[in-house]
């Protein structure tokens, strides 16, 4: 495997999105959001998404000059427009008006619509919890590949929530999951590979499991939990999308099929203020005690040690700091094409 | 299957409490609580925790004379100390400071400790949805049944998360549900029974199904969605416990092992206002448009009519306003028991 460095990581994203007529500023802010979500290893949202990102602003589906606006605030809460921005300078905005408000109310609720994919959520909820506050966000999802349970229509999205808590000197608490089992790019991951997958991550429109993936494009991802996964998507879709106005179920556009067309994506960020509830230091000790009494779980045969959320992509980071990010041969490749697209330098790792 | 009317059964619970010293206006406010867990089929949840709430009231293990009191209060959060009243009347106190909050900042985060069991979360979403805002509502569980992802020990709750979507003339799109695959409730039930259990609820300290539900003391229930929801778990055990600084983790007490002990059960309630994101109606109108959506969807084979979260709870508070409360036999035992045990009428169906 060759590996990437972060700052070369930032600055071939940032000149391919420069030559496509994103402003410098612009560019950078995203290029830098787009290398946190490799930094974590949430590597089906970093740099592996430019050609698609490339695309979509090649095809006119994003606003290269938006004006990302506060629509409406209100108490402790706002709704961004987006204005068709691509989607890491939406919540860019999103993280800092959460930031500037939890400060003045303790605790914040901003919508946003007409946003698109802004890579992984944990990126967002961890700039929250690096200030010392609790960052929670969901989102609609960019395509429909889940039916509503004991249904077939593929009517929702596998909808993100993320959550961080700040741990102090700890790495911080942090989940970032999708409702779904698995993820459909792990599906199409597999289908590239020729691999089989598991029986309980999709079924057809008999209600049977699929293993094949090539077989997937008709199929529904399976929520968590059955129903209950299903009820989350749902109400994710609810608070995420139909609070914000931005696309839900019918609505969605699939970003993967149609390049060109306005995805309205809804996001949502919650920031809390811990020291609203006591004393910070305090809370950040029973913070680390639970984290603590899990991790010191005996185990179950076969596991060598206990995990607590946010743990892992915390050593990922601090591995690709130092190593940068793993880069296949596969994404080398989409990456120098982009490059030669983009009449910029080859990547020469 | 016998039937006790609504009004008999708040009169009933009323009666039993108030003889066990319970000021009248909390065991009415209580009794009217409980029973609206079982108007929406939460059975485990209502008239049937009477005897476990005596034996508490009995043992010493709650405060009969609360001071119920928000302890901090800080821009649109709030913290509420339950003074280990019986839990309903915190969660009373929380909504309504919800209420008058959201009003105000347009988002509200009530988080509260020192309360104790208080039946079905949906019960508090659903008061302020009927307000037309969003209700989400959070809870440490009273008793360990999970261990983390991987490992043996029970060091967490089931942890549940409500959340209620107002949708008008329609029935609200209400989620509640515990983020293990099933409730430690239906594990004992089923040991009543004597029929197993499907092999995805629990493992022993091995790794391997339980199947005999009688083999459950020493298993953990498993989360849905593997590590997901053993981290949705988690993150709730933060939001809900430690932030409030209430119990969580090693510091949960097993409520039906030791009814004399503080419980220091944890809570948080939040309330958003879909007013402060855009026109209220236009609002409802994208929520029913989702929920028509998904219940128009085609289904799988074998699957009647596709269901959306909320509905089938509708259905049932239709049903048992208009029939009463099902009484199994040795539910109506157990009450019968009690109304003995209080000196009161017993119930005579």
């Amino acid at each position: 495997m060759k590996y990437l460095a972060i700052a070369d990581a930032e600055a071939f994203i940032s000149k391919a999105l420069q030559s496509q007529k994103v402003p410098a500023a612009d560019a950078g802010t995203i290029a830098n959001l787009m290398v946190q979500s490799d930094l974590v290893g949430a590597d089906g949202h970093g740099i592996f998404r430019l050609p698609a990102y490339l695309k979509r602003i090649q095809a006119g589906g994003v606003n290269l000059k938006p004006n990302i606006h506060i629509e409406r605030e209100q108490g402790a809460t706002a709704l961004i427009n987006g204005d068709n921005a691509l989607g890491h300078l939406v919540m860019d905005k999103a993280v800092q008006l959460a930031i500037e408000k939890v400060k003045q109310h303790s605790v914040c609720w901003i919508g946003s619509h007409y946003g698109n994919h802004s890579g992984a959520a944990s990126v967002y909820v961890r700039k929250i919890a690096e200030q010392g506050y609790i960052g929670i966000y969901m989102a609609v999802g960019n395509a429909n590949h889940m039916a509503p349970w004991g249904g077939i229509d593929l009517l929702l999205s596998t909808n993100p929530i993320a959550i961080a808590v700040p741990a102090g000197d700890g790495p911080m608490v942090l989940l970032d999951i999708a409702t779904t089992v698995a993820a459909y790019g792990k599906v199409k991951v597999a289908a590239q590979k020729g691999e089989t997958i598991p029986d309980d991550w999709m079924i057809d429109r008999q209600g049977k499991p699929i293993t094949d993936p090539k077989k997937s494009a008709e199929g529904s991802l399976l929520p968590i939990g059955g129903y209950k996964g299903y009820g989350l998507a749902v109400m994710i879709g609810l608070l995420a999308g139909a609070l914000n106005n931005a696309a839900v179920g019918k609505g969605t556009i699939d970003f993967n099929a149609h390049h060109d067309l306005l995805t309205n994506t809804g996001q949502t960020i919650i920031a809390v203020d811990p020291s609203a509830f006591g004393d910070q230091e305090a809370f950040i000790g029973r913070v680390i005690a639970l984290v603590e009494d899990l991790k010191n779980s005996a185990t179950l045969p076969g596991v060598k040690a206990v995990r607590v959320p946010g743990e892992g992509s915390a050593k990922t980071m601090a591995e690709r700091n130092r190593m940068g990010i793993p880069v296949s041969p596969e994404l080398l490749n989409a990456l120098n094409t982009c490059a030669q697209e983009c009449g910029i330098t080859a990547l020469d790792l």
